[in-house]
């Protein structure tokens, strides 16, 4: 015999991303920031200038990508037991794409999950970690091997914390711009390569279109099912080089960039760009001073390393291919010759 | 400005549970059977008689609710990593309800959730823990504090499971059979109350009416922001006397029973219960060699533990207080006064 869980119905896991200078804001809950010291020390004072809560905790973790573990995880959700925090509590993000992704991960395993806001703090999680409710940890496998879907209940870009930003880490978010303009969108990116970032009014408009472009994908493909692993673009060779270096020496989008450039010259390899494309794009990072080359040292051993990153499936590597500007390949079938033919050039760097 | 992320839409997690033996199943993924040594020993064979893989492991944790932890967690998500498992792979969960819980916390978390399927070996699992999608892990603060919503592919009931099933894990079984009764059908309890469920096909009969039961209420509010809440009827109380015993002395069923009656004595003091059908409940708990009752040391310790438990909001603790029997209420104004009046009288035991 047999029974039928019925399960099918209308979720609606919709969000107001705003972006704008914060506004006063009250919750009637326990609420809870999530941060490291150093945006603590920068903006949190901004921050508590403008949210209140029933009840108001800050919790802090360590600053960087290598401590994006299960030690931090922990530190967050005990926190969270020791206060008593509720179904009906809620955590603030409040700090970077680390920040983020573990902030939304914790909220989404306290007690079977908890609602939770994005506030970014720098380029990169405003235009990509704090839109599409990807969250999750680092563990010794690779990066973002374990996590949820978790979508945030908003999300406030607030121009102000740029202000303070370095200028290796604001180029790191332009490299996630320039990704969503190469794959997605020919205008915006003739739109990047006349505009001046550095103009806080361009700056807001180039943020806009950024997520608007993000935005789309996700509500077509929320769980990566196809589209959205377009979203990979320059990520798949950019982990690797993560890896390779131990995530200390590049910024994650200083790695993206340089990503970018070999999933460019395999595109070409396979003529789905023109040399002056490619050539373009690379101009485009360098205007932001990201690095484009990479000294390969073993282009097998680089090869092999990306069966580690979990886009992959069984037996065949997942590359996210430029056909031209604005449009992309997501594809299985790259030959592994052309892979490694592309990454000898770059060992002679 | 603002940018919408519309993320609206129909999501279908409907699955079926199949109470029969099963049949030969061929799986073209990377499949993990997760269970226990004792399990393992018992039923592998038989298993492995019905389902072959492309590539097929077998992942075992302790045995126990002491190992149902961050631990045991790692123990399946690396044993994953090193086998490559990818986002097509699956997860069977073939034990109790504390391997159903883990695997499918581990399922839900590995690379942001795969699927898995339930094949409960327990009477218990059968009935409550394998519908619903439930998971998780316990930590220092409590039972399953740590967790997600993940719904199984399917499960399925294969009675041959039970022939080995000690009787006091099989008490703890129909405790829980009993719940969905007193809680939702009046016509169900009175075919427990004729009937013997020693006898399989009468057994089998209560399992799909338990299930079905279940499954309704699911479908109902899959996220427990309700009605759900009706089926932890006895386990506010319960889940402090496990606390209390250490998970030592009685099993999970076990500590229902008495929280069964613990929350029937709670709506005779509330005129919501006569003692008759509080009888009847007791009657029949007891008829499959349930404990009824236990010694409350300190009612005053007893009640602040019950803020541990996660079910309980800021100030008030939700009670689940049956109202006849077939029938419930979800409350949280029951007053403390009421609750430590009926806790003295089980001190005196």
């Amino acid at each position: 015999m047999q029974v039928n869980i019925p399960l099918k119905k209308v979720v609606d896991n919709s969000y107001n991303i705003t972006i704008d200078s914060l506004t006063k804001t009250h919750f009637d809950t326990k609420v809870a920031i999530v941060t490291n010291p150093k945006v603590a020390g920068l903006h949190l004072a901004y921050l508590l200038s403008k949210i209140s809560a029933k009840e108001l905790y800050i919790i802090t973790v360590s600053d960087g990508e290598e401590y994006k573990n299960q030690e931090s995880i922990d530190t967050i959700l005990e926190s969270l037991f020791n206060h008593r925090f509720n179904r009906k509590s809620m955590l603030i993000a409040f700090g970077g794409g680390v920040i983020g992704d573990m902030t939304g991960y914790a909220a989404s395993i306290y007690q079977r999950g908890i609602d939770f806001i994005q506030i970014p703090t720098t380029l990169l999680s405003q235009v990509d970690a704090s839109v599409g409710g990807k969250t999750g940890m680092n563990n010794s496998y690779g990066k973002n091997l374990i996590g949820a879907f978790h979508q945030p209940k908003a999300v406030y870009i607030d121009p102000h914390f740029l202000t303070t930003l370095p200028s290796r880490e604001f180029g790191a978010g332009v490299a996630e711009i320039v990704k969503m303009a190469v794959t997605f969108n020919r205008g915006f990116f003739e739109f990047l390569e006349s505009a001046d970032l550095k103009n806080p009014d361009v700056l807001q408009e180039a943020i806009k279109q950024a997520v608007q472009t993000k935005a789309d994908v996700v509500a077509k493909d929320e769980k990566e099912h196809g589209l959205r692993a377009a979203l990979n673009y320059g990520h798949t060779f950019g982990h690797v080089i993560e890896n390779e270096t131990k995530y200390k020496k590049y910024l994650h989008g200083e790695a993206v960039a340089i990503g970018m450039v070999m999933a460019n010259e395999t595109a070409i390899s396979m003529g789905l760009m023109s040399v002056e494309e490619a050539s373009r794009v690379k101009a485009l990072l360098e205007k932001y001073d990201l690095p484009t080359t990479y000294n390969v040292k073993n282009s097998d051993n680089f090869y092999e390393t990306f069966f580690l990153d979990k886009k992959s499936s069984d037996s065949n590597i997942t590359f996210i291919i430029p056909v031209g500007i604005g449009d992309v390949s997501i594809t299985d079938s790259v030959k592994m010759e052309v892979v490694i033919s592309v990454l000898n050039k770059f060992g002679e760097v």
